[in-house]
C-alpha cells in the first residue's frame, strides 16, 4: 500500500491546485493492470476492516467527496461499495437545498445524515458546497460564508470527539478531462440526462471554483479531519488512491470484534 | 430468466410454509456453476434497469426482506448491491424499536425510510415484524396486531398509487439450515458477535413464527405489493431467484431515459 501522506493536505499548507498533476500516477504500484490487481486486494481488505468496524459498533467513518462536475464522485461511491457491506454503509447525495433545508442552518441537513456508530457514511457533495458554490455564485455575503470555515471546524471537531473519523477527498480533474467527459455525455443519448446547459456556466468559472476549493481545503484540513487531493483524471489510479486512503484510515482505527454479549461456552444448537 | 410466478403468493392463497421445500432448486437454469453465471447476467441487467429508473426519476422500488434469524437477509442485501449503483439505492435495517419509534404508530419509522423517486429502497426487516415478532412475543393484544393487516394494506396501496412498486421477499430456510448457520457462527470467533442466546429462544418457537409469517403473507399479498416465498437454504439459488424477481419487476416497469432538460443540439464543449 502506498503511503497516503503524499495526497494528504497538512494544516498550514498553502494549496495551489493547478500545480498538482491530475494525471499523476507515479505512485501507482505498476501499470494499469497491476494497479487494478492491487486495488482488488485493497478492496478485500477494506471489506474485512468494515466488518470489524460494524461488529465493534463504537466508532464510525465519514467520507466526504467533493469534485468539479464529472469529477468521478458517483464512480468513487460505486467503487467503495464494491468493497463494503451495504448494510453498514450509507451514501447521501446532497443536491441544491430544498426549501426546508434552506430554512435551517447549513449544517442541519448534513448532521442529520452522519453515519451511526459502526457505519461508514459517504457524502456525495456536502457542507463544502456552502463555502464553494455558494461563494462563487455569491448566494450569501462574504462574511457569512467566511464564518462557515470556523463553524465547519467546530462541527467536525465535535464529530471526531464523539468517535467519527472523517476523511475528506477532493477528486482533482483537469478542465481537459472534464471537457472529454462532458463530450462523452453529449455523444451518448443514454447519458443526456446527466447533462444540462448549466454545467457549462459552472465550467466557465473553473478558476473561481478551484480558488474557492483551495481556500476551503486549506482552512479546514486538520489532523482529525484531513483533506486529500486525489489525482483523478485516470479512474483506475483514483480508485487505487481512494482504496489506499480508506484502508490506511481503517487500519489506524484498528477496530476489534467485540466479546459476545453472552457467554457462548457450552451452547448446543438443537 | 425463470418465470417468477412460481414463487409469487397470489391473493387468496392458503399458505403452508412447511410444504414449500427450502432446498428446492428445480427451477435453476442448470447446476450451481451455470446458475452463478446466469445470475451474473441478471445482475448486469439489473444494474442497467436501475440506471434507467434513476434517470427517469418518476417511480421507485421498495424491496422488503423478511426471514428467520440467519435466513440470509444481509447476504441478499449485499448481493443486490453488487448490481446497483449505491447512489440510487438505500438499505434500512430495522432493529428493535427505539423509545422514540415506540412513541409513534408502527408505520412511522418505515414511512420515513421509503425510497425517493428514482431510488431502490431495501428494508432489512420491516413493518412485518409488527405482525410477526410482536404477535409471537405477545407485545400487544391480538386485536391490535390483527388490525395492522388492514393498516399495512392501506399504506402499501397508498405508496403504490404514488409510484412505488413494492416487492416483498420471504427468505425461506429450514430449521436444519438455521441450526447449521448458528453452529458456524459459534465455531468462528469472528462471528460470535452475530450470535446471542436470545436467538435460541426465538428458534425454539419456530412453528409459531412460521404460522405468524404464513398468515401475514396470506393477508398482505396483493397484485400491487406481492409476497414471494424464496427457497433460501442454498445461497446461490436464492440469489438467482431474487435477481430474477427484481429484473422481472423492473422490466415490467420499463423505465425510460428522460429527454434532456435542455436542448442539447449544437452544444460545443470548449
Amino acid at each position: 500500500m502506498a503511503t497516503v501522506e503524499r495526497w494528504r493536505v497538512r494544516p498550514g499548507t498553502t494549496l495551489d491546485l493547478s500545480a498538482i498533476d491530475t494525471r499523476d500516477a507515479a505512485a501507482a504500484p505498476g501499470d494499469k493492470e497491476a494497479t487494478l490487481e492491487a486495488t482488488a486486494l485493497l478492496t478485500t481488505r477494506l471489506g474485512e476492516l468494515q466488518e470489524r468496524l460494524w461488529a465493534e459498533g463504537r466508532r464510525s467513518v465519514l467520507v466526504v467527496l467533493q469534485a468539479m462536475d464529472a469529477g468521478g464522485k458517483d464512480g468513487t461511491v460505486k467503487h467503495i461499495f464494491r468493497a463494503v457491506n451495504p448494510a453498514g454503509a450509507r451514501v447521501t447525495s446532497f443536491k441544491a437545498p430544498s426549501a426546508e433545508e434552506r430554512a435551517h442552518d447549513f449544517l442541519w441537513r448534513v448532521h442529520a445524515a452522519v453515519p451511526a456508530r459502526g457505519e461508514i457514511g459517504i457524502f456525495n457533495r456536502s457542507h463544502y458546497e456552502d463555502v464553494v458554490v455558494v461563494r462563487v455564485d455569491e448566494l450569501v455575503p462574504e462574511p457569512v460564508w467566511r464564518a462557515r470555515y470556523d463553524a465547519i471546524w467546530a462541527w467536525e471537531h465535535h464529530l471526531a470527539a464523539e468517535g467519527t473519523v472523517i476523511v475528506k477527498l477532493f477528486l482533482h480533474i483537469s478542465p481537459e478531462e472534464q471537457a472529454q467527459r462532458f463530450r462523452d455525455r453529449l455523444d451518448d443519448p443514454t447519458k443526456h440526462w446527466k447533462f444540462n446547459r448549466g454545467d457549462l456556466a459552472v465550467r466557465a468559472r473553473w478558476d473561481d471554483h478551484q480558488a474557492a476549493y483551495a481556500e476551503a481545503i486549506e482552512r479546514t484540513t486538520t489532523d482529525e479531519a484531513p483533506w486529500y487531493v486525489v489525482p483523478a483524471d485516470r479512474k483506475w489510479f483514483r480508485n487505487w488512491v481512494v482504496s489506499s486512503i480508506l484502508v490506511d484510515t481503517l487500519e489506524a482505527m484498528d477496530p476489534q470484534f467485540p466479546e459476545p454479549a453472552d457467554d457462548l461456552s457450552g451452547i448446543e444448537v438443537v
